[in-house]
């Protein structure tokens, strides 16, 4: 018999306790105490261990031998337990210490339920687990497995999870994109969910919460992209705190549209609401990876409650709940754009072969401001003469491109090069992919990408 | 007749007042009182001015209808003022009242002159001035006239300028390289010079910054890249700041090696002092917009005070004076480097087309810890069977590659690609330039480019 990994032994004195997952308990140790929630077993190895949540949000496993007791207590406080509402919920979950489920009660009993919650999973460290033979990390986790894996979810909302892929996210293309926007939009129509939750590798978590930035506008409720550093089942995971944040802003907060929702800080205490065009990956393994660029996170959310940014609300970067009938979805995306870097040494024939390519748009992240060097020229020439389109970001990240200050500027406005003003490469290029599909022409293309959408150009630079 | 810019009633009220660039001055006018340096008047608009480079750094223009009087006073207490020190200067600057100079000092007669330093110049903003008919910003400032808009400069050091190029640095390439690190490499043979100023366009300063520091190693003395995120003739300039921030280290410190000078915030107090390898130009306008990646900067200047940071001394990352007997130059880079960077959508073709141009090594500039899409796989493949050496970097910029934590990773290494820690993009790149030209095989070249050189990789990340 195993009951989440727990077995023989473990399994024994979890029972004998009348101890189950998701229960808040105290563990006497000889190494100590360790207070926290009864989370399932993913690991392959050293089976004899019991994994608690502690509040800190990190995992524990507490080796049985070393158990003294093992104590069920009532959970610290906090606005309102729901250990029983189930709903919508994957029937393999055991959530009262009897291991049966309650699984009477509809999504319509908002009174007593938590606020209904799509949960898509496609993929990415937040659904993998660690394979301790090899040890290196595979996506496994389905959505199910995810939200069992954080049993304080249930205190802020019914979750409806869906897997939608399994995938690292350095492999989702544009046409993932549409897909995940097709869902997403109908989930909305459905008008089921206070919010949409969308687990996702980090890699390129940030061009895809730009691509639906894009794809679907004029949103109803918040559609929150979330991953994590570390695997779901690691001691160390970001997972937890990452979909307790993103749980809070789906369910209790008053904003719509697209967001991602990491770690603030390498602390726990603080989670961040980044808007999904203005976000990015600007650190490869820490848990505060993701930064707003050159605004503010819309919202910092500290347990359950939800800061909103006054600079953000001033300047009308975020929008509020609303209806579905406004709601514009353009789910489409066209890949024939390149996005090519300039550095020194740079050779201009790779922007002749994106032309020979068939490309129609291309991204070129220049330097400062957004120059590339003289000898650039004629292949730029030769770009705009076959009617493909040429726009600017900068390599700096932070910042704006300007053209009209230096020679080397003015002579690409010349050429007929667009600079895209704050306007993020990866977001430029995901951006360029959705206006191609979505345009009658190239003068609606070059309008629609110099046209302020989903907050990817803003008109002042609040902070760095 | 016209002096330093001033001429006519300007020039008349400035000789009437016996006070000249450089000295320090008290102009009394009905907008208020105005202390600071006398400094040379670069615009061809608005003649009727006198330009005073105030305390704070900033310089401000006072026009003559205003001023009530001009006073000379004694310069703020500073450690020592050597005024009439202008050993290795361009004679044409006038430093004392009578506008005459003191060209009788050896640049031995260190005890009465200030130390000797190279002024290099290639051009750039901070060599600019505006053209105040077009509005745009021109390279034109030579290393001369750059030394005399900022008078201070003589209390540190005797400059002795000298103009390579008038680049904007997006033009600059790396033969330009070749170029600066032979000219450096001379100069610090002939042992005249306490530090080597090189004034260089910010846009790809860090560029620059790392090619010098595999040119040149095991340096005897510090040479320091400095730029100016605004032309050095604008009011908010920081070109003054820096050029003092730089010949500070040029002739206090007691370190060694290639580094970057600029603004270490937006306000004018604390200079930073990057390492070459290890710096990144992060904002496209603000002054501040150099930051240290994964490491602090090695000092931070604060008037004339240099704090090395403790971190970096205990990590080893910045050397100390030492004599020329172990300089090594390699001064030479070889193009055939392709820096490609990888984005949802990616055309892998683009791999195949970089290795058709006969491009030896390809820098790869993948997400997270360095992966790409496995549609990737072949065009990476077919790269390494045509002996193209394929490296891998994060478009993260913070943070280290990691090719062992996941299924991706694992599948590259298979290929043969190689991660590169944390060794950012830019500096990977002009290190495979320099390692190409400088190798004797492929696999010296791979060995080479996975050791540490010049701080390019760290062991540790100290800081994000």
């Amino acid at each position: 018999m195993e009951v989440n990994g727990y077995h023989g032994k473990t399994l024994d004195m979890l029972l004998k306790s009348h101890v189950t997952i998701g229960d808040h308990i105290c563990i006497e140790s000889t190494g100590g105490k360790y207070c926290g929630i009864l989370i399932p077993r993913y690991e392959h190895a050293t089976p004899d261990r019991i994994v608690v949540k502690l509040e800190s949000g990190y995992n524990t496993g507490v080796s049985i031998n070393k158990i003294k007791s093992i104590r069920k207590v009532e959970k610290p406080a906090l606005a309102h337990s729901n250990k029983n509402s189930s709903t919508n919920r994957d029937q393999s979950l055991p959530s009262s210490t009897d291991l049966q489920l309650d699984n009477t009660r509809s999504p319509d009993e908002k009174s007593t339920n938590p606020p209904p919650v799509s949960l898509i999973s496609t993929g990415g460290t937040i659904s993998s687990r660690v394979d301790y033979r090899t040890g290196g990390v595979s996506s496994a986790l389905t959505a199910s497995e995810l939200y069992e894996s954080v049993p304080e979810l249930r205190e802020y909302s019914s979750i409806d999870p869906e897997v939608l892929f399994t995938e690292y996210s350095e492999n989702l293309t544009p046409e993932h994109w549409t897909i995940i926007a097709k869902t997403v939009h109908e989930k909305i129509l459905s008008q089921k969910y206070k919010g949409i939750i969308i687990s996702h590798g980090t890699d390129t978590m940030h061009y895809t919460s730009a691509a639906l930035s894009f794809a679907l506008q004029n949103l109803p409720i918040p559609i929150i992209l979330v991953g994590a550093q570390r695997s779901s089942d690691r001691p160390s995971s970001d997972a937890a705190l990452n979909l307790l944040g993103a749980a809070v802003i789906a369910t209790k907060s008053n904003i719509a549209g697209v967001f991602v929702v990491m770690h603030n800080s390498i602390s726990d205490d603080v989670i961040s609401c980044h808007l999904g065009t203005r976000v990015r990956k600007n650190h490869t393994s820490r848990r505060d990876a993701f930064e707003s660029i050159d605004v503010d996170p819309v919202a910092l959310v500290k347990g359950e409650n939800i800061e909103l940014s006054a600079r953000n609300s001033q300047l009308s970067l975020h929008s509020r709940r609303n209806g579905i009938e406004k709601i514009v979805a353009k789910p489409k995306f066209d890949k024939r754009v390149s996005l090519i870097r300039f550095y020194p040494g740079f050779d201009p024939r790779i922007i002749d072969y994106c032309v020979q390519l068939g490309n129609k748009i291309i991204i070129l992240e220049g330097t400062g401001l957004g120059h590339v060097s003289r000898d650039c020229i004629p292949s730029l020439q030769n770009a705009v003469r076959n009617k493909v389109l040429v726009f600017i970001t900068s390599q700096c990240i932070w910042g704006r491109t300007s053209l009209d200050v230096y020679e080397t500027g003015r002579d690409l406005l010349n050429v007929g090069v667009i600079p895209l003003r704050n306007m993020l490469t990866e977001t430029a290029t995901v951006k360029a992919m959705w206006a191609l599909a979505n345009c009658k022409n190239p003068r609606e293309i070059k309008q629609v990408m110099q046209e302020n959408i989903a907050n990817e150009i803003t008109t002042r630079i609040p902070i760095k």
